[in-house]
C-alpha cells in the first residue's frame, strides 16, 4: 500500500533574471518526493546518482519519509547534471548544458519491498525507462500517472507512445500538448491526446494556471497570480508531487478527487518558485500550505444566480 | 437611473488563420451594448458614425434596448475604419489599416435625458474624449469603468493618467498592464496602477482568462477553453459589456459582486469569439447564456478540505 515516484535526482545549475545558483540538488524525483511527502509517507523512489550525489540530501529525503531502497548509488559515476537560463518571461528557457552521466545507461529495478504499489508516478524520463518501471510491477497500480516532456516526443515518440497506452494520468504543458496532438487549441489537442490511453490529461500552463481533461469534462485550475516567480525549475515536478500525494492520501481517484489535487498540486507549485531549487520546498510546513489552499479558495471563490 | 456606454461605433476588416471578413460593424460601443444589454435596458449610447453606417445596425440595437441619443451621425462623413490580422495564436495581432475619420475631431455630448446616468462605461476612446463624458455629468456615477489599450499610452499618457483619476474600475489587457506600470510581474503592476486612481483594475489575459484586484484580494476568473477561437475582434468589450450589464442590473458595487460580473463578462466572451464580428451575439438567447454560465462554474468548482 503505497505510493513509487520514478525520476531523476540530478544536480541543477539555473540562471533566472533574479540570480544565478550553482551546482544545486534538483531532479524530477527530488522535487516530486519533497511534494508529496507533505501528504501521504512513505514515498518509495526509484532513481539512480552518482557518487557525487551528497549523500545528506539523501538522509534529508528519508528524514521526510522516502524509502530509498530503489536508488541506485553508483560511486564511481557523475550524476545527472542540467543547466539552463530562463527569459523574462520565465515561461521560456535555454538549455545551457545536458550531461546524462548516470542516466546514460539507467535499468531501473523496483525492489521486491515496493511490489506493493498502489500508486506510481513516473517523473520525466525517457519513456523506454518508464514503461520498464511499468513491466516490473506484478501488479496494476490503482493509478499511474506519468509526466513527459517535448525532447522525447522528438527522441523517442514510438516509446512514448507506447508507454502513454499503459497510463492513467498524463501531465505535460501546453507547448508540450500542441506538439504531441499536432493542434493548436487545447481543446482539440486534449481530445486527441485522451485517444492515446491515459483517461485523463493535464496541461499545465505555468503562470496560467493548469487544465483537467477527462471524457468531455474541463476543469480551470488557476495559478496563484505571484509577486515575483524567483525560479520556475521543479514547480512541474512539484506540482506533480502535491497531485500524486492527495490522491494517495485519499486513495480517490474520482475525476472530482482529481480537481482537489491539481489544486493541491498549484499550491504546492507557488511555493517552489519563491526560492532557488527546492529550498522552499524543504521549509514548508502544514500551516504554510494551509493557508496557501484558502488563497486559493478565494482566488477562485465566485457566486452566480441565474436569473 | 442608467447605464450609458461610450466608444466607437465603426467598420472593422478582419483577417483570422480561420479565415478573412469584408468591412462589418464593429467599434467597442457596439459589441460593449450588444453584450450589456443581456443583463440591462435602456443602454445609452454615446458615439458618432458616418453617413456610411448602416442604418439597419442602428435599429437592431435600438430594437434590442439601446437608446441612440447621444449618437452623433455626420452624414457627409464616413466612420471610423480598422482593418487587422491575427496570428495564430490569436493573442496578438497586426493593424493593417486605421481610418480614424469622424473619430478624429470626435466631441462627445451628453444629452439631458442621460443626467440620471448611475453607470458609466467608457470603452476604448482617446482618454480625452473619455474625460469630456466624465466632466458633462452633473452627478457623479455610482460606477464609473474605464477601458483603454497601449496606443493611448504612448500617444496620450498624460490624458491617461488625469482620466484615472477619476474613474472607479480599470480594464487593460496583461501587455497593457505591463507598460503602464513599467513591471513585469502582474501583482506589481497591479499595486501600482491601484496608486494611479483606480479602485480595481481587472487585467484581462485572452484565453487565460482575467484577474481583478482590488487592495489586498486578488480574483481569477479563467476563461472557458474553447475548440476554436475564430475571431476575437471585440472580445474586450464583449466581456465589458457583460461586466458593467451585470452591474448595472444588479446595481451592487461591491468586491464580491464584481466577481461574479468578472465571469458574466467572460461568458460574453467566450460567444464573441466563436463567429466574425458581432455575428454570434446578436444571435444569443438568455437560455445560451444561463447554460455558458454554468459550464463557468463547473469548471471552476472544487472542493478542498483542509486535513
Amino acid at each position: 500500500m503505497s505510493l513509487i515516484v520514478v525520476g531523476s535526482m540530478a544536480f541543477d545549475a539555473i540562471e533566472t533574471p533574479f540570480g544565478k545558483s550553482d551546482k544545486i540538488v534538483g531532479g524530477a524525483a527530488t522535487y516530486i518526493a519533497w511534494s508529496a511527502s507533505n501528504f501521504t509517507k512513505p514515498v518509495k523512489l526509484i532513481s539512480v546518482v552518482g557518487g557525487d550525489f551528497p549523500k545528506e540530501d539523501l538522509e534529508a529525503l528519508k528524514k521526510r519519509g522516502a524509502v530509498l531502497d530503489g536508488v541506485q548509488i553508483k560511486e564511481n559515476e557523475k550524476s545527472f547534471f542540467w543547466s539552463g537560463k530562463y527569459h523574462m518571461d520565465m515561461n521560456t528557457r535555454d538549455t545551457l548544458d545536458t550531461q546524462l552521466n548516470v542516466l546514460g545507461d539507467f535499468n531501473p529495478v523496483v525492489p521486491s519491498s515496493y511490489q506493493d504499489c498502489e500508486f506510481l508516478m513516473l517523473g520525466n524520463l525517457a519513456p523506454g525507462v518508464q514503461l520498464q518501471v511499468i513491466e516490473q510491477l506484478k501488479t496494476k497500480p490503482k493509478l499511474i500517472v506519468l509526466d513527459t516532456m517535448n525532447f522525447w516526443m522528438d527522441v523517442a515518440l514510438d516509446d512514448l507512445k507506447k508507454v502513454l497506452q499503459k497510463v492513467d494520468v498524463l501531465l505535460v504543458n501546453d507547448s508540450e500538448a500542441r506538439e504531441l496532438s499536432n493542434e493548436f487549441s487545447l481543446v482539440r489537442a486534449a481530445r486527441k491526446i485522451l485517444q492515446m490511453g491515459p483517461q485523463y490529461l493535464i496541461i499545465k500552463k505555468g503562470e496560467h494556471g493548469a487544465l483537467l481533461f477527462h471524457e468531455e469534462n474541463v476543469f480551470y485550475a488557476p495559478a496563484l497570480p505571484l509577486e515575483d516567480v524567483f525560479d520556475p525549475t521543479g514547480a512541474g515536478d512539484t506540482f506533480a508531487g502535491g497531485f500524486i500525494g492527495h490522491i494517495a492520501r485519499t486513495k480517490d481517484i474520482s475525476y472530482e478527487n482529481m480537481k482537489t489535487a491539481i489544486i493541491i498540486g498549484s499550491a504546492m507549485a507557488s511555493f517552489c518558485v519563491e526560492k532557488f531549487g527546492t529550498q522552499r520546498l524543504t521549509e514548508l510546513t502544514k500551516a504554510d500550505i494551509d493557508r496557501r489552499l484558502i488563497q486559493f479558495q478565494e482566488l477562485v471563490n465566485f457566486d452566480i444566480e441565474l436569473v
